[in-house]
């Protein structure tokens, strides 16, 4: 059988380099014949050495970069033109930001499946990707809760779905109380405890605003209203996400923690690879899983990214601009880690949303937020 | 959509009984039109006067039972020729012991598929009922654990089966140590602290014997060999039972122990009925799920079914007959709980299987085994 051909958009950031991992451990079933960087080009360089891709893209570029793809023979294209080329069978999208926003919607419209690790794609323009899709099954999740869900869904098409179970860790905080959430640091907010990630959604692990988008992109995901999506608290991060059917049967998917399970998952649907990226799930070691509700009190992230799905239009992609401003604000200690939630809120109230935005005034949106974001006053500075 | 037409076989029995209440829930789904009790005449009465079936069948009648299938027009059929009839699309066997075998090969090689509750069957002439399935998709399991498994592989044709983890609630003694063992009542072992079913099952559960016998069956339905079926305690019974692929990815079915959903899903499939049976599993409200490892030093049963699975032949049949002759003998307390064991063990030991036997062979040994059980002398005579 031939290699699966690749595209791996963001191929230098946490996803990219696992997705790459992923492929290079398994040489006869897959192959990276794409891959495209945002700033870091001289780490794209090593990649284009080591990988000999035909397509490389970088926002930067550099000596090493371009003699790399001198040596290697391979041709600059932008990454809407590598989701789209010919000679590709599946796009992974591991860049961060809007960025793969155009790359997606590209790549669905010429028909090509999607390994969508990208969170802002879907809680920005989910709307727009279901229009593109219409109806198609190209979306293939990456994440572990999305990819746990996605999975429970084999087999069941035309069955109803009574409600989705995400399930959530809980982030670095889950057992601080709301007083001790005032003065904790921004070391202590990139310790998670059970994933391995980078900053960003590491510290919206700690807000449970990674678990809010989540519950967005689960709606556009698997075309279910947001009340059919509940979180759950599930400390282990065993159980990646839960399916209740109509009759009450409920599906869950478990795995260790290792994004390489699904980045494989989504590359080589409908197959299974029969070759395990890590070491195995022994549930009577670990011997108990633990579950409960999350605790809105504490993370009002989680209910302020509810109603920005709930109101849809551009508050979605509001929210999300606003939370990585903040979250950068937060990292470079300009605020507190409980100004990230205030920031949000008073950005979102801020914000006047249009009914079903097409792109441009998603992306506008999204500019508008960032610089308000980046100015609002909150709390008492440090 | 016409109603789904069910025969029910062995519809006075706990499975039955349940069957007919999913029946009786559904009307506008299900429809039974055949109905067949051993000795139950007299419950088979109220059912046919209830139901009205089409056909009906009992070992022993009764005026009532006359009265009853005469005022309704019911027509007496023996449960193979039920199995077999035309107008039928389900055949529920929900008999006990080796009464189920004869029905279900003969549906099954009529092309009819089959709602398997019968664990003996299975376990009795799983090569049997393979030869007669030659491949095709009829048989459809309704012990929750078997459930679970069938629904986890739902959508997941050709993918490797890597790992079956078969879980057990461990039963009534699954807190005594050895020693406390040896006192057991029959009365401590009818109380399972999950499930609430037939005395037989329930003290086979205390025993682990039901477990293992599950792995037999696990075998010939999933077609894994025995080692790669797992026993995990699992003391909650939620997590009915879960498969682990290939490439890693595990995937469980959940819900409240409640037999009616695993029924409605093997009468339904293809379709999930958009109706669950009974209460919603919550999992924040129960907290905790508890895994561990089977203690095969206090619960033999469990070693001599998987021996008896690996060897084959007549082993298994040998092994069923000999426990239920046991258990019987158990709960007549002519022997203690710890004797069931020492019973079985004596049986096989003594046994000399032939390879591949066909059905009198599995008979006559079943039969060999029960006449051997009934006078086998262990341990102290209470």
């Amino acid at each position: 059988m031939e290699p699966i051909r690749v595209a791996v958009l963001g191929s230098t950031g946490s996803i990219g380099r696992q997705t790459l991992d992923v492929i290079r451990q398994l040489p006869g079933v897959f192959r990276a014949v794409g891959l495209t960087a945002g700033s870091n080009a001289d780490a794209l360089a090593d990649q284009v050495s080591l990988v000999k891709p035909t397509f490389a893209y970088s926002e930067k570029t550099s000596d090493r970069l371009r003699d790399a793809m001198s040596e290697t023979g391979t041709r600059w294209l932008s990454p809407t033109e590598i989701a789209t080329v010919s000679g590709i069978d599946v796009v992974m999208v591991g860049t961060a930001g809007a960025a793969g926003l155009i790359p997606t919607i590209s790549a669905i419209s010429a028909g090509r499946p999607v390994a969508l690790a990208n969170k802002e794609v879907l809680v920005m323009a989910g709307h727009l990707v279901r229009r593109a899709l219409a109806g198609r099954d190209l979306l293939r999740p990456v994440d572990s809760e999305h990819s746990a869900i996605w999975q429970c869904l084999w087999g069941e098409d035309g069955h109803e779905i009574r409600r989705i179970l995400l399930t959530a860790s809980g982030g670095a905080f889950r057992d601080l109380d709301s007083a001790a959430l005032h003065d904790v640091t921004s070391e202590q907010a990139l310790n998670h405890p059970t994933w391995n990630m980078g900053r960003k959604i590491t510290v919206d692990s700690a807000t449970l605003m990674n678990k809010g988008m989540e519950t967005i992109e689960a709606m556009w995901l698997f075309d279910v209203p947001m009340e059919k999506v509940e979180v759950v608290m599930h400390r282990e991060s065993i159980v990646h996400s839960l399916v209740e059917f109509g009759d009450g049967s409920v599906k869950a998917q478990l795995g260790l923690p290792d994004m390489r399970l699904p980045i494989q998952c989504a590359l080589a649907f409908p197959d299974r690879i029969a070759q395990a990226p890590a070491d195995r799930l022994d549930l009577p070691a670990l011997g108990t899983l633990n579950f409960g509700r999350p605790d809105i009190g504490r993370f009002p992230c989680l209910r302020l990214a509810r109603q920005a799905g709930d109101r849809g239009g551009t508050y979605p992609a509001v929210m999300a601009a606003a939370d990585e401003v903040a979250v950068d604000r937060f990292l470079r200690e300009e605020i507190r880690f409980i100004d990230i939630a205030s920031v949000v809120e008073k950005v979102m109230d801020k914000h006047d949303s249009e009914a079903d935005p097409e792109l441009d005034a998603v992306l506008a949106a999204d500019g508008w937020a960032r610089r308000f974001a980046a100015t609002v006053r909150v709390g008492a500075a440090v």
